[in-house]
């Protein structure tokens, strides 16, 4: 990896450039107008009194070129475990390691946090995620696959159903 | 659904119940020896002063016959989200609605939570199943795959690569 880039926990100050990395990943996974957030939420979601993720930064001069951010799940059947969410290196500083050292540092700090499991998700067309995830010991699923309930769903789904059984 | 099931909030005299509820689901999705935990786990994790997890259950003759167990996630495009982790009826209680009432309880619950996005996984092969998220607003991704590294991996991943980058 370049001398110059230092990895680090995510600070209050760095929301706006999280926001951008987190737009560039959206425009890679196909989805540029999926991400629904504001850097606003990311501060109160991930800086409060009650953190809802972990984020650590990769910077380089000054500038955020990756990052990894993940929060505790739990396994009915291996316990507390540890997601990663977003893996992200910028375009033009992809090739340098800096992926690597991330992922390095988001297990270390999921070890640190006594879980039985890392998990996350892939998109079944990035065979190189998929491949570099798979050197490192990890298990792509074939036959899991995810649900989503949305905003609007999740509104429809109570509208029609509005009594709670309990 | 019959009168003499009442969906409750599961409590810590409940876990031993919750564990067979969780190990004939392994039963069910061809895992029966994936449980690596104890009732003692779940107490701990479960219903101490910082809860891993919510748990309903319901409840029939002072027997627990299902479960939702789920806990908060955060998504990078839509902000605060739940995860739905399991979703159980034992065998001789299905058809009764039991387990949609489960459901219906969970979705009220991550509703009142704020949450813009409910998420789960579920077997390709559970046809039933993915059926019934769908009649319901729930979208199955066809694109993403699971990613896990166990314990295993995550021990012998710190021993090839002792020093994280931060």
């Amino acid at each position: 990896m370049k001398k110059d880039v230092l990895i680090r926990t995510a600070l209050p100050t760095d929301v706006d450039s999280v926001l951008t990395l987190i737009k560039e990943l959206a425009d890679f996974e196909r989805a540029p107008d999926a991400v629904n957030i504001q850097a606003q939420d990311l501060l109160e979601d991930g800086f409060g009194s009650h953190p809802a993720f972990t984020c650590f930064v990769a910077e380089s001069d000054g500038k955020l070129v990756g990052m990894a951010l993940g929060y505790p799940r739990y396994s009915t059947w291996d316990g507390k475990s540890m997601h990663l969410e977003d893996l992200i290196v910028s375009q033009s500083y992809r090739g340098l390691g800096i992926g690597f050292s991330l992922y390095k540092t988001f297990i270390h700090y999921a070890a640190s946090q006594g879980v039985r499991r890392i998990e996350w998700a892939v998109l079944d067309w990035n065979q190189s995620a998929i491949d570099f995830y798979r050197k490192t010991g990890a298990e792509v699923l074939p036959d899991w696959r995810l649900v989503q309930m949305d905003n609007q769903a999740i509104t429809d789904f109570i509208t029609q159903y509005p009594h709670a059984s309990i």
